[in-house]
């Protein structure tokens, strides 16, 4: 076609891809309060901070399969001009693990440390589910003691209670890998040719705490049909191997010591199944003359982490707090964090053993938990006080409001379009939520006047129902007094009401 | 080939990609520092903060040219699963306007917002240019007053000040586009058929202040070679269009008045450059009145910021302190942030004009500035008390740790190999730098006794040289208390040497 249309300019569309989200003032502040005191604790361990950027080379993130050019699934990546192939990091363990190892020689070690900060999952996002979220880790990098493990799990606690969730509301779950090991090297199923089949089992198992029992039987036996009609294929266990690792499972108690008793087990147990005893046995004795009792601290034979990479003890943080759903039916909040020792994952650049253990807190997750059980303050926080303009010399009301910011006080010029009525401004000053906001027409002007209408007080005189009363209050919310007292007499209203910013 | 080698496994390198950079302690808490108090002057001028993601649509951030498939260059991109182009951001103004665009009936119009925020370039890395890093903006939009392009010159100048930046080693100079496109068109350089011809020349005037003016005047004119021999093409102008131009740019003075009597011009000016004129004498007088004069905030027609989509008042905040660089040369910082108004973003998206400022903080490169001038500490922070360890039993160590850190002491437990010497304790507690280390050898711990050693006490007495002296603050640095007295004395310490945390 060679007749030239002139272009029609083409409207675009503001809209964000599916999974990712906008966030306003209060779930910022929720944000900032819950790792400020997330930090605190941590620093209070001797955590230090550290920072990665938000990408790595694929590599370094273990994202390349063996027979694979392109990344697998599940993170996002581009292709630098070199050609190597880059990812947004889908956690921030394997960060660490990469900055450790570059840094190696110029770190204490063992090196403790912690980072906040976003992750990026390209996986098909869910109710709840988004593909930009954000971490909270702390690591401890070059210690292979049960300590190290000990004290991340009383750093959850602690943290937990930091953030408002009382005692007996939370518990922190540990166990230890090796338990599972070594009964699956019992049943004969240790070794590289059954990794596959012990990855399968590791996350039939994962799945107890929303499935039922004899859903995780069929995953790690013959598969299992969903209601949906979707089939998971299972590890293809015989029907008394999967009973004798469900039975092991189920051997907690009450007490931390009545656990350790029951998994314990036989003379005959293999020697992983025995390390990994050993290491919850040193466990529960520090936490035990640390004061951090069983209301806190767990030991739970079914807690395994669904993670490939975990080498030792592994812990995570349940919620027990419970909610409504939208329908009104109870819904438990589940892991909030979790985490454990992974002591392969330095090695990987070091070609030396490198011991490690993590703790991740989920703070989008929590933040979600938190909002809906109303710990988090969500109230939307005071706005500025709004000196409304009248007329096109707008210079003296910009002089006000620079007296009042500068006597740092949250203040703002309305800059809509000076036409605006009053109404129309009280309207915007009513919306920013402003404790109140300042009017000088041309006679007030005139006599060096300016009136200061108290909107906290306003609001509350719809509740007022003797006549006299309102009209003593209401003359009490506008007052007018002289220009050169403006920031003083504003300053009184903001503290008459408790006004706070920041 | 048949004969199977097992797979030797290949030790991975541990490095980032060029460009991207760690962040250990010293840097996060100047970056926290800096935007707690960026924050809080922004947030006393009215302003809220909004996140949005780290990615966008790529035609969202105005990526695609008209003729091509993929983003062009200068973003990271990657295809979604529905094959639509995603890019990160690589500034923080076009999500803010698709944010604005997608919200529009439920803000408070007009909407001041801030946020701070990683952006993403995907250029070619140098000394200093990263390609991840932080910026720092606010904006309001859907005010056209010149009222909110003086607010964002106030906060400019304002920020500085809370920065550490002394009042005359910062400037923060304003012009307008409209003063520049008024001048163009009376050179009949106006109308979209020379839109390429003013970019280059907007972005030859950009470089006035790294160029000479004779550089600049090749860049206007046939084009100039540069010491490498490399070739930048020209806009083409004759000689005495650049030396028109170039004439109005040198048009500033000491006072803001006289600089708004010599831009002004004759009568024959175009009516664009009146009403760019008129707009600089809203904002003079503005400042006038809040008390901004030419020590903070200066008209300079040499302003013009070299993005295309501004389209009135632009600013640009210099520092003016000097520093050597490594040759002992003298460098000036220059632009550590710059903004201005850009009516055309959010209307991509509405269909209706919506007009809007902002304004932008490098804060990766004002940190670098700032930290180079000493305005940063960037003193390493008082590190954990730590307690070391003997023998295999270290619950009782761990207590004392727990004690502590109940207490709100920053402590922790020597974590390294147990059998380490105390040498080798008390080295990696120097590394750390923490103010004392807790010891407990097998004697002490039968008489209920637990030593500590003030290493801040302990540090200074190699300057003294007095030998009676050295002996007698050498027992003072390190004392031997009961059990339980432990954190009482401990505490002691800190206070003496004033060891705070967080």
């Amino acid at each position: 076609m060679s007749d030239k249309k002139p272009k029609k300019p083409q409207k675009l569309r503001a809209r964000l891809p599916r999974g990712l989200e906008d966030r306003g003032p209060a779930a910022i502040a929720a944000t900032r309060a819950m790792t400020d005191k997330i930090r605190a604790v941590y620093e209070r361990y001797g955590f230090e901070p550290v920072e990665t950027p938000a990408m790595e080379y694929t590599d370094a993130l273990g994202k390349f399969l063996p027979d694979q050019d392109r990344p697998n699934e599940g993170v996002f990546s581009f292709q630098d001009d070199d050609e190597q192939w880059i990812s947004l990091r889908y956690d921030l363990t394997a960060p660490l693990a990469r900055y450790v190892a570059e840094n190696f020689q110029n770190l204490a070690l063992p090196y403790r440390s912690y980072r906040a900060g976003y992750v990026f999952r390209n996986e098909k996002p869910g109710p709840g589910r988004f593909r930009q979220f954000m971490q909270f880790d702390a690591d401890t990098v070059g210690s292979a003691s049960p300590a190290a493990d000990a004290e991340m799990c009383m750093m959850a606690a602690d943290t937990m209670e930091a953030l408002g969730i009382p005692r007996g509301q939370y518990v922190v779950k540990v166990n230890n890998r090796k338990v599972l090991d070594g009964t699956l090297e019992g049943l004969s199923l240790g070794g590289d040719e059954h990794a596959q089949t012990r990855l399968t089992i590791l996350r039939a198992i994962d799945k107890l705490d929303k499935f039922t029992e004899l859903d995780v039987h069929l995953l790690l036996t013959i598969g299992r049909k969903d209601p949906s009609g979707d089939f998971t294929k299972g590890a293809g266990l015989i029907d008394e191997q999967a009973e004798k690792i469900l039975s092991r499972l189920r051997r907690n108690s009450d007490t931390n010591e009545q656990t350790l008793d029951s998994i314990r087990g036989s003379a005959d147990e293999t020697a992983t199944h025995q390390t990994g005893v050993q290491e919850l046995e040193e466990i529960a004795k520090l936490l035990y003359s640390a004061g951090y009792k069983e209301d806190r601290i767990r030991i739970d034979p079914s807690v395994v982490r669904g993670l490939e990479y975990y080498t030792g003890p592994v812990y995570e943080v349940e919620l027990l707090l419970e909610t409504k759903d939208e329908k009104g039916r109870p819904v438990r909040f589940g892991s909030v964090g979790g985490g454990g020792r992974y002591d392969g994952l330095v090695s990987r650049f070091r070609g030396e053993p490198v011991p490690a253990t993590g703790f991740s807190i989920g703070v989008s997750r929590l933040q979600a938990a938190l909002t809906m059980l109303g710990k988090l303050d969500t109230r939307p926080q005071a706005g500025p006080v709004v000196v409304t303009v009248f007329g096109g010399d707008i210079a003296g009301y910009q002089k006000m409001v620079s007296d009042l910011r500068n006597a740092g006080i949250r203040a703002e010029l309305y800059l809509g379009n000076p036409k605006h009525s009053l109404g129309q401004q009280m309207k915007y000053a009513d919306k920013r939520h402003s404790p109140c906001a300042i009017i000088q027409g041309s006679d007030e002007k005139a006599n060096g006047k300016v009136q200061i209408k108290d909107l906290i007080a306003g609001a509350g005189l719809t509740s007022i129902e003797d006549r006299t009363e309102y009209l003593k209050k209401q003359a009490e919310a506008q007052i007018e007094v002289g220009e050169s007292d403006l920031v003083a007499e504003v300053r009184k209203i903001l503290d008459k009401h408790d006004v706070k910013w920041g």
